[in-house]
């Protein structure tokens, strides 16, 4: 089988998708992308528009797709065999690898969520090394932004965590990219896109399982904002945290200048991050709690693990010591 | 009866919203407060902390009460009653007017919340120029400030509304300060410090009924957000709007500064707004979206009627004549 995925010339799908590629810089022409497809409609969809926007001489990306098999549920089988299929289908080499998400959670300490996504990460990693791209392609998209940001709200975050998923960020430990295509496209325009294009899909049998946080989110939560408070919740959220990412990318670049200044002024070893904290204690508290951000992110510190009041705790410490020097 | 409210040496809440008047310099000493007392728990407890304040030496604030009667239901000739005793009982001068809530709602074609609202501040500017108060204090509490947050977030909302409740703003076409003194105590504080100090209070029947929006916030919605995603919501969604407020504010005053360059740089009418779009075009998007927020604001268009789409449209006009001069 070697026909390509039904397209319609209506479809504004690809349009848009392609439109925010270059909006953002996210793949550039004949990039080898990697692309991570676990079989659902967002990550089937994204491989399919790929595979359209590969065949344009503008653009001609090199193509493989990526299948993690995390192992947990029968039904893996059966999304590894629907990737295979439509890899196949397509003309896309397939690098499919099972990976123990359960052992990895018992080794670890994690829960099955957040082992599942550390495997999935370091997967593809291993595979844009191997294949040598420069660029993972992932399908979260605008709904996925929408749970997060509420999710991150009621957590507790700060400025540059409602800011939301980004478009694209370097993948730790590694030069390549990981970037998100889909992400200004909303779930009910994905799954059309794919019933018109004539693309089946596979449901992941959790989603529907409320007990999981984000589950609770997508099938509870924002189903009760929509009745009750406001029927465009969505929008309101995905607008506020477009507001957020750019006074988060300004405070950050003011930041980033502080913290050359302030890290030229510290004579300390090379390699290791030594700041003047007199220098950036004078400066404004959000340029403050914005910079040690930086900083922690500089040294290797994951951001999911500070939360805004660790980081207000941290820029408090640097007006303190600055204030003894 | 002349009895003062009765305080515990050991109660903790007098002590920080002293504190924190002082910090945000909303109460000069010796100056002439109107406070709004409707009767209910918070109303109630800020008359109660203020008595005790103004009778400090160094304090000795100089204190009028002010009751609206609304009119909506039978209860408030209750509430009219209930907080004349608290005044002659604190031996507090007490200015109570009745005004049509409903007739009001009908004529402006509001909703009754918004035209009790908008009723409530009116009077109470009068009652501050009658008596030539320099300040409005109101019962505004942490807990109204998660709800107000929330809703904004879930309504639609920018950095700016985000912040949430101010601690202090001016009194609309008016010199007179509204200031909430309760702005950082928790609902269940005022609740436990009112018990304590044996001081009873009214409860607002529609406060129950969870039609009105604010209720559901209240009642139902923080309920289920605390159960399902984290006990500690409201303490995220307080930390959150604090870090809105500081970004805010920074963002504010360099916008401020570029408002205050484009405008000397515009010739126009005195008394009216005007901008050179170019040089005001010229900022980054963030500082353009503030600098449109502050121009708004000074021009008196009510921020309430603004949300982010509108900010940003406008934003986007203000470009599209910048890119034209």
């Amino acid at each position: 089988m070697t026909e390509q995925p039904k397209h319609r010339e209506t479809d504004c799908l690809i349009r848009s998708v392609a439109t925010f590629i270059d909006e953002q810089s996210l793949i550039a022409p004949g990039a080898a992308v990697v692309v991570g497809v676990s079989g659902g409609a967002d990550s089937v969809a994204l491989l399919a528009i790929l595979v359209e926007l590969a065949a344009r001489d503008e653009r001609g990306y090199a193509l493989t797709a990526a299948h993690l098999h995390h192992g947990l549920r029968e039904s893996a089988d059966e999304d590894e065999a629907f990737v295979k299929e439509l890899a196949d289908r397509w003309r896309i080499p397939l690098i499919s690898e099972r990976r123990d998400v359960s052992a990895r959670a018992e080794a670890a300490g994690e829960g099955l969520e957040a082992a599942g996504r550390g495997l999935r990460y370091e997967f593809l990693t291993e595979v844009s090394t191997r294949t040598g791209a420069a660029c993972v392609a992932v399908g979260h998209h605008a709904d996925d932004n929408v749970e997060t940001v509420l999710h991150r709200i009621i957590r507790g975050t700060h400025l540059h965590g409602l800011a939301g998923i980004r478009p694209a960020r370097r993948l730790a430990g590694s030069q390549v990219m990981l970037v998100r295509p889909l992400l200004r496209a909303r779930r009910a325009e994905i799954e059309q896109y794919c019933r018109r294009a004539g693309i089946a899909w596979r449901t992941d049998p959790t989603n529907a399982e409320v007990r999981f946080r984000r589950n609770y989110i997508r099938h509870e939560l924002l189903g009760l904002l929509r009745d009750r408070l406001n029927p465009r919740a969505d929008e309101a959220i995905l607008r506020l945290a477009e507001a957020a990412a750019d006074a988060d990318a300004y405070l950050t670049a003011q930041a980033d200048e502080a913290l050359n200044v302030a890290g030229q002024a510290a004579d300390g070893p090379p390699g290791a991050l030594s700041l003047d904290c007199g220098l950036l204690g004078s400066q404004p508290p959000v340029i403050q709690t914005c910079a040690m951000r930086i900083a922690l992110e500089r040294i290797g510190v994951p951001m999911r693990t500070v939360d805004a009041e660790k980081l207000s705790e941290l820029a408090g410490l640097l007006v303190a010591d600055g204030r003894g020097t």
